[in-house]
């Protein structure tokens, strides 16, 4: 596809999504993206037969930019932690520069043929399966907590997916601030003093025990 | 009222829900609806007299759910550490009893009335503005870290929201897992040795101080 081809097929794509994101898919025609685009019908059955065409075309497109900037993070040799950190900024940008492209790959699953739908849910399943293994090498290193990964992957996508349904544009927040907030929540959760995992309360008492034998020793 | 008539009126509604939820809003007819039901359109007249008034009765009545929870929760005289883990121990058992409500509820919105989904979405508002009372009291107080608290709370509601997305009822987790796994992410996040506050550290620190002052007393 030459490179002319190739914008006016994203520009189709963005005001077809922009479009299925204020209406729905269903209540959205052929002819209201033609007129929104200011393009005949015909110029438009030259890139897209149909609208289920679009469909099919934003949610393949949306899972591989998601399994694409991810599978860099996978190949890295970052340690765990900050391959989860860049899977968190990744994701918030991605999702806030594509809002209309998440909201239609979320909400539209039930319209999409369902050989292409199964399809999909493989790759969405590749895709969490890859979190879930920075997860994974994070616990064994013992550098992540023990939870239960896929729990752990639920939560933390639940959290990043979320963005498209309160993300305002217009907001007070951008990628960035959002990335801190949720980096926060991740990396060291809510509470100033939670229940701590081993680590830190065995050091504490390893050291109160060695504090309390070096005390009697000079009592002694 | 009556008791059976209010009956018949939650099985309709639960029945739309999951006919919504498996086939989209938009692709759901009233004769599909009489039909699961094994229920004359007539009859089912009698208490809808459009798929239009039963999205919106699913809409109205999971909102009132989760504000009547919630007005429970922050009457309450527990600490915001306490309140914060029993909104989200709810959520997760609330989201999984009404998955097709939930499904709907979020999925739908663009196929309501714009003044009810203008009403939907105020309501939907003050939820949220009522979990982030708990945290920014949670912050007040110190029993949460430093983080904008309405960013907080669209990271927990995301979390706890996507389990429409992702639960299955014959999976291997049930709502405790769950609440037990994102209460461990949420308290105390991810990491083993996050940059903690002050608190933790500086235990630590002091305690190393104590121990060579008390080696080096010992040693002179």
């Amino acid at each position: 596809m030459n490179a002319r081809r190739q914008a006016v097929r994203d520009q189709i794509l963005r005001t077809a999504a922009d479009l299925f994101r204020e209406r729905g898919y269903r209540a959205s025609t052929l002819d209201d993206i033609a007129r929104r685009l200011g393009m005949s019908k015909t110029s438009l059955y030259g890139y897209f037969r149909a609208k289920e065409e679009m469909l099919a075309a934003i949610s393949r497109e949306t899972i591989e930019s998601f399994t694409r900037e991810l599978s860099l993070v996978l190949r890295s040799s970052l340690p765990p932690e900050d391959k989860l950190r860049r899977v968190v900024r990744q994701h918030v940008r991605f999702v806030i520069a594509n809002r209309s492209f998440l909201t239609v790959f979320f909400s539209e699953e039930a319209n999409l043929p369902p050989r292409f739908a199964r399809q999909l849910a493989s790759q969405k399943n590749r895709y969490d399966k890859g979190v879930e293994s920075i997860v994974v090498e994070g616990i064994r290193r013992g550098a992540f907590r023990e939870a239960p990964p896929r729990l752990v992957v639920y939560g933390l996508l639940g959290m990043l997916n979320w963005l498209y349904k309160w993300y305002n544009p217009s907001g007070r927040w951008g990628a960035e601030e959002i990335s801190a907030a949720f980096l926060t929540l991740i990396e060291g959760g809510l509470l100033t003093a939670p229940r701590r995992g081993p680590r830190l309360s065995s050091r504490l008492r390893r050291l109160r025990r060695e504090l309390q034998s070096v005390e009697r020793a000079l009592d002694g």
